[in-house]
């Protein structure tokens, strides 16, 4: 048994409103310094340790990131 | 300047639709021996060194995460 995280960012040249709808409060809440923010999503997974790197592959591509707009990364 | 990634993930106790519509489907794309799934967030911040933790955790707190429902991570 192990845990795998799994991250799915936006793709770099994707409009991300939800980091910067982010950025644009952190004036409100008087921090300053603060250049982007890009918002993703994190899933943390509890595998069986007979699950492959290939099945947690396709798992990320198929049920958890929309590949046109945004890029995955396992973390096992 | 530094990249801070700020997890949030829903507290252990809080039920979480999203990572259990995931498991579900699991069965439809041939994947077995995962035993759970949970979705949260994860941030990609751009700070200047001048940026405190103290201030980082102003921010994930204030504008990042609902604590009642949610646990957050800063890791710098």
């Amino acid at each position: 048994m192990a845990r795998v995280v799994v991250n799915v960012m936006p793709k770099a040249e994707i409009l991300d409103p939800q980091g910067q709808a982010v950025l644009r409060a952190l004036g409100r809440i008087g921090v300053e310094g603060v250049t982007d923010v890009r918002q993703g999503k994190r899933f943390e997974i509890e595998v069986d340790d007979s699950v492959s790197d290939a099945e947690l592959k396709r798992m990320a591509e198929t049920l958890l990131t929309n590949t046109v707009i945004e890029d995955f990364e396992v973390v096992r």
